[in-house]
């Protein structure tokens, strides 16, 4: 049942790896199949050096497990509610990769600074707000889904638009078309963090340095990659 | 003698290599069989890449070699205390990776900011008091071993609860089930206290971002993942 | 056509990805013939792994596509007017690696703080002044090279005496005799970049530390490498 | 003529590069043989994948070049100097290591934090002053020797008892009792330079933060790994 599905969810698990995001068992993938109204996600504390294609998890779109020996990742509540909630998106991905997980203890926004960042998300990567003790003690992964959800709409954030978010004192889920879509956008993600605590770093010793990027230079780049006259990449330009 | 302990201890040796915790002959890894009541342990000073299985030392509880034709490591004296001291544990880690160690040489406590670290410890991961002169000029690996034990005891934390512990101006020493768990935790504690000190890089530069993870957060991820109702992984959940 | 120098272009591409300067499809490198005014160019948004030689694409000097299947990088207009404007370089590089862009994002120059510095060029590495809404609502990659060639006269710096800027709110461009001294020059800027950020991270722990190289030193470092004089390397001494 | 050795540095070149030390043609290894009065050093900028054993460069004390078809590395008075005032030593490196560079840049000595500090060095890392302006114009390469030995005098260090100095905005040499110890010197001094900065940076997020290790500490673990009564390692302890 979707071995196709299994074999590249397992595939981009592994990804997560060669790109430095996770040690030992941290960090998870999944993709839907949004026909079947199902999707495949990683088994919950498996190292990925003994994790098989065959180890993956299928779930339906109500929470029960449809195939798979083991538990599905315990955050699995949370990549359902995003699914549900998201059209747009494909694949899923979290992880606790050190710079995006810093800014998100911090509780803090990732502030647009320059073109790496407009090039990715159309403004700030929001830092969801922390959890209520009510909902961390009552469905908590679900609770954290809620609350991403909650906060896009609030600010009136279009998740295609911004593939990622902090949670608060946790750390980062991203998005994308597909579960490497959503790969590459967690390594983004965490190039993009990285920057950002450089660039206050360098801003912080000049009394004069204004940081922050203009809008239409983050307006012009977002739209040359992602708008509808984009002209970056081989598929929008003839 | 002890022949796959041996063994076992130089591939927990090694992962401290593989894991980027240790370069030279820098750190040491040992676990003990404690219905024998032996350990094994790292010889001293010997590279990563001429030791062989056969090079281990076994030690008594008593501090006697009892076999292995080279000295063992000098930190001998404090694994064995902490083995005595702490029965729950199996495996013991020494290492100079850079961010705990520069939380030890700062002699401060790693705060709890996140998820990452209530995984892992249950509250502050404690920089011990630092040894008097006559303690540093007496026996002092043993007297290291004795202000750990004291740390614990005065803080009321249970080593079972708390993996890891800094030694002041020296550096950080981690434990475990056996020895790839207490590699394990050297390699996570290595992450939290990178993690620490780039949140409160990116804290500092705001004047409202208040940081310190909620106590029932921290319950939450530390109970999920080593409490009676764990949910994490695949051995507590049906 | 230009099979050599497509072949040529190909690797120093790769060598990005090898020098850690490039994740995904980020970066570019060209190099130009300026006998036969052509020069070739990475292909726009194509992965690194996926790349071959056969993929550059061929440009002449009036910004037409001489030969190619895919589409040219998206920043080709930036690296023609640079070839331009230009004339003693050779091949141009353009990548988002971390500390080059987080001093662009920051909107400073690197300021010259010491001997590998010197060694690289002749005083701060500029960073351009931002572009105005209506030059990046215009030719925006076009106007791109144009601030950059115009930074240069205003403050009279030689191309040849620094191989490298910073668009502000971007991110680097260096450049060389050819594609692999431009790539060279872009690993060198980076550990500059990298360098002057901590150097000043340390200083400000000192209420007496000054930074800033002497005149006298950076003139000595970058004349007996880059003068005609020159005594470093082997081609300049007998 | 001194195959043995020149085979011997060629190695322990490459052992910088193995470290991450160097970039590009970066850095320098030498070794001396006492006896015939000759020292053996790498070539002035060539790339590390294509040196071989025989591209190394005898010289004698005198500064001539005994054998080699290449010019010396450019830093070979440095050398020379140390050579001819520290009797103890037997191999020199000079890198550019980004976190030993960034010290020196800064114009300061590295403090002793920590034990893996005082493991490697009997006090803080001093960094010399800098040179005038006529020592820069004359003789620049042997007055940067002749002001490491005036500093190490000034401040009655022992070269033995210090593997290292800063030169001011430039970076480090470190040495030892031959090549390979002066590498291996050369990865322990960019691992304090590191941790001495990191440590300064929590310390300085606290009101009550006193660093700087204990002297009698201090003492006990330089003792206790290079005393008369040294008992780390295997070579003295029975």
């Amino acid at each position: 049942m979707l071995e196709e599905l299994k074999e590249k969810v397992y595939r981009a698990n592994l990804k997560l790896v060669e790109y430095g995001l996770v040690v030992l068992t941290w960090g998870n993938v999944s993709e839907i199949d949004r026909e079947k109204g199902l999707f495949v996600i990683k088994p919950s504390g498996v190292p990925y050096e003994k994790m098989t294609a065959d180890d993956m998890v299928v779930m339906d779109l109500n929470g029960n497990k449809v195939e798979g020996k083991l538990n599905p990742s315990s955050d699995t509540p949370t990549h359902l509610e995003l699914y549900k909630n998201f059209d747009s998106i494909g694949g899923i991905v979290h992880t606790h990769s050190s710079w995006a997980c810093s800014w998100a203890q911090a509780g803090c926004d990732i502030p647009a600074y320059g073109t790496t960042h407009a090039d990715f998300a159309n403004g700030a990567i929001p830092c969801a707000r922390g959890l209520t003790e009510d909902e961390v003690n009552g469905e908590y992964e679900l609770n954290t889904g809620k609350v991403i959800v909650e906060e896009f709409n609030n600010r009136g954030i279009k998740p295609n638009e911004c593939p990622a978010v902090l949670v608060s004192r946790h750390g980062p889920f991203t998005w994308g078309k597909d579960a490497f879509n959503a790969v590459d956008n967690a390594l983004i993600l965490e190039e993009v963090a990285k920057m950002a605590s450089r660039t206050q770093r360098i801003a912080c010793m000049y009394d004069d340095a204004a940081i922050g990027i203009e809008q239409y230079l983050l307006d012009k780049h977002y739209q040359r990659k992602h708008g509808k006259n984009a002209y970056y990449g081989q598929t929008n330009r003839g």
